[in-house]
């Protein structure tokens, strides 16, 4: 396709986008096809000639847009927000335009350089310690997975020079909570540690965050079993619940042990942006390495996440790699992202976050990250001060875990029956709510019982949509 | 932005990108920027208020495109083809458009099931084994770790789920050659094994592919010392001078052996769309896995990886989370990639396949694909012919490795001296050519030596664009 061809069908694609940005309001929220339906859809074989861009075009309305859930509709209240914000669309679109590649400094001076910039533009909006310093990746469990192979090597005195982990004598252990985000366990079990050697630490019964002096307790009895405290794990904002474990207290026991401290904070980081939320990070000053997904809340566009460290020479040290193909006479004075992470060859993905602050602007974001903190509130107070209703646990951003417990379902003598009743219960009306398409919400398991995560925060969601998801949810309970 | 403002810019941005593509060939191919020249035309801070979409697309012209090397000049032969085909920019600008989350079947199941078509499409289209399943990750390098963690698991029955690798007591080696992308070596050391657990292989002096039979040597060697042999890296296709590991006698020894086969055909996955070309991976068959990039030769704008895997069931044990919010009714019936990989949030890559192979076809990449083949062909005939240069390596793609040598330079008693001063000659020369502007190559060091890479295969590189290196690369001698 040449550059005249790509301008007709760029202009059609665009109006396109456009309009169904535009009607996402009148389409269900939940995908409504089956398994192997879309799949059923498509030729079994390529195309040896090239079709029209009409006829594809005609499959994005036909087979695709039905077969999406549509995270950027006003009642996306499922997972969490995951916004693509229209300004960071054109970012993207212009760094695919350029067709940039990024595997050195030299391959796309501006590619790294205006990361380097968006990475302190937005440490500087999230308040974090001015000496860090970000990179852009594609998702916080490879950030995880970065951040536990950095604390690895750390612990072992780069043992990846020699003979690995295998050469390690005193077995290494990692801690965490059990509401961490699953990619935690996953990253610990990646990099080789051994979920044997992940310690899950007791959680506060209502905060359900990280409980320090359960933390110390472990940290001390692995310590005196002659094991060696590598890494501590610590979540601000659970995707269960958004608990917050406390870093003020949590860093200065992993520095003590000498133990890498790793922050996943990746739906919650977008409120960094708001300093009355700044709470969430008291004490991060410590921590080794914090990340966040600008693709989540604040609406840069899929796959954006950023990665924070506090010793970048140690990650490079973990990550670099220096073929004589890929050497120039610059290297010594510039920034190999390269040598930042598992990849070599990166997008322009810093042309997003450009585009998306600069068109956008940060108070217009702040602006809609305090409407969703208030939406939330808004919907917890309803729910609390609605009889058969229950909020069950804080409401430190925007999510609401909530559960409808009509009478009966939870008194009585016959409380394991009465607690699958519940769960029947709650999953029934949770999908009859996403099964109508009117919304999406999530369930999700707490204390062993199901209940129903609502996460505010689409672009477009407003106090009138979350109106109307509380008056669907109390239909729901009567009718499923 | 809201739509309609969306509708206004992206109309501009479409005509910004054609116009832009139009004009590559005037520009020149390296960035002509010093470090930290284009950081310091950027604000210090993120703008707090909106600006015009005039001033973003103005800074584009004015920072961005002078701030990168034109990896889509016809002129470019620098690295390896890193083409994006406008027809993937379509096809990559409707996912940014749709914004579709792709974390479990459910959020987005034509993400998944388009992705599994696509997979398939090419897998067809590459005559890879039929039972064989792919997955689109984000690079080749992460794609190795995948491999690399998969052999790892495989050898030590899932060590993960117990004390990693710090429980293992025979140490697992892995074998590849020196050759190997230097992503091989870095996914062998973040694996955990170490490096002092890899070992290179040697390789035959003139085609610089592994040699089977120091390949059984070793193997047996580590056996004998109580060793595990656990995975073997062939390449297929080096990025220095795309030799080919002859998978028909190193499968069957790794086998033998237990130890996971992973083919990295990053370059020249491509080339098996040439019936041709399939001697490439002759005796592929037996392999465990292979990864090829369609984001270089092929077209498919970055970042698009394909991993290809013999047995599904196993990775998926090894990357697999089940939190409760991600789970859903069809499990069990549907693919969920978030178990095929490191990240779990994922972009809605496979659209820029469909719409690449769509609206180009198959045909036409073959004849462009062949195009490349007999270009560099020509070149190569040209080198060797002309007294003074030679082509130092088999010319088995469309990268020709060369170098000029003077008389004088090789000849002579002080044979140390006459290396540097041939180094400092091709160094010369190759950095004369990429300052000029006028095309890009890249030094590499082969033997010890540095040689020049010329690397045939940008979508708009014809004939008369190698014939302009060609009298370059002669003028570059004469003038540097």
């Amino acid at each position: 396709m040449g550059p005249e061809e790509f301008r007709a069908a760029g202009h059609e694609l665009i109006d396109w986008i456009a309009d169904y940005r535009g009607r996402i309001p009148q389409l269900p929220v939940q995908a409504q096809v089956a398994p192997g339906e879309v799949a059923g859809k498509l030729p079994s074989h390529a195309p040896e000639e090239a079709e029209p861009f009409s006829q594809v075009l005609a499959d994005l309305d036909g087979i695709v847009v039905p077969g999406v859930t549509q995270v950027q509709h006003p009642r996306h209240f499922g997972w969490f927000p995951s916004n693509a914000s229209l300004a960071s669309v054109l970012g993207d679109l212009a760094a695919s335009g350029l067709g940039s590649l990024g595997i050195t400094w030299q391959s796309a001076p501006a590619l790294t350089e205006v990361e380097e910039v968006m990475a302190e533009w937005l440490r500087e909006l999230t308040a974090l310690p001015a000496s860090w310093k970000g990179v852009i990746s594609d998702s916080a469990s490879s950030a995880c997975l970065v951040a536990m192979l950095a604390a690895r090597e750390r612990a072992t005195d780069y043992s990846k020079a020699r003979g690995g982990l295998q050469s390690q004598s005193a077995p290494l252990t990692v801690y965490t909570t059990a509401h961490a985000h699953s990619s935690v366990p996953k990253a610990v079990a990646l990099a080789g540690y051994g979920l044997g050697n992940l310690r899950f630490i007791d959680v506060d019964p209502v905060t359900y965050a990280m409980r320090p002096e359960a933390l110390a307790a472990a940290l001390a009895a692995d310590v005196a079993a002659g094991l060696r405290p590598a890494a501590v794990v610590a979540s601000v904002g659970t995707t269960g619940t958004t608990a917050v474990d406390p870093l003020a207290q949590i860093v200065p026991l992993a520095r003590r042990h000498g133990a890498w401290l790793h922050v996943d904070a990746a739906m919650a980081g977008s409120a960094l942006m708001l300093p009355e939320m700044r709470w969430l990070v008291d004490g991060v000053e410590g921590a080794d390495s914090l990340a966040w997904n600008p693709h989540k809340w604040l609406g840069t566009v899929l796959d954006c996440s950023l990665l924070y460290v506090a010793d970048p020479d140690h990650l490079i040290r973990v990550m670099s790699t220096s073929p004589s193909y890929l050497r120039s006479a610059v290297d010594g004075e510039v920034t190999q992202y390269k040598d930042w992470g598992i990849p070599l060859g990166r997008r322009f993905r810093a042309l997003k976050l450009w585009f998306h602050l600069r068109l956008d602007g940060a108070e217009a974001i702040r602006a809609r990250l305090r409407r969703d903190l208030g939406n939330a509130r808004w919907l917890a107070e309803q729910v609390s001060s609605t009889p058969g209703w229950r909020v069950l646990a804080p409401v430190n951003l925007q999510t609401v875990v909530l559960r409808h417990e009509p009478p009966g379902a939870v008194s009585g003598t016959g409380a394991v029956l009465d607690a699958d009743a519940l769960n029947a219960h709650t999953l029934g009306w949770a999908d009859w709510v996403n099964a109508s398409g009117a919304a999406l919400v999530t369930p999700s398991v707490l204390d062993d019982m199901w209940s129903v995560r609502v996460s505010v925060g689409a672009e477009p969601t407003e106090r009138h949509d979350v109106e109307a998801l509380w008056r669907l949810l109390k239909e729901a309970v009567e009718s499923s």
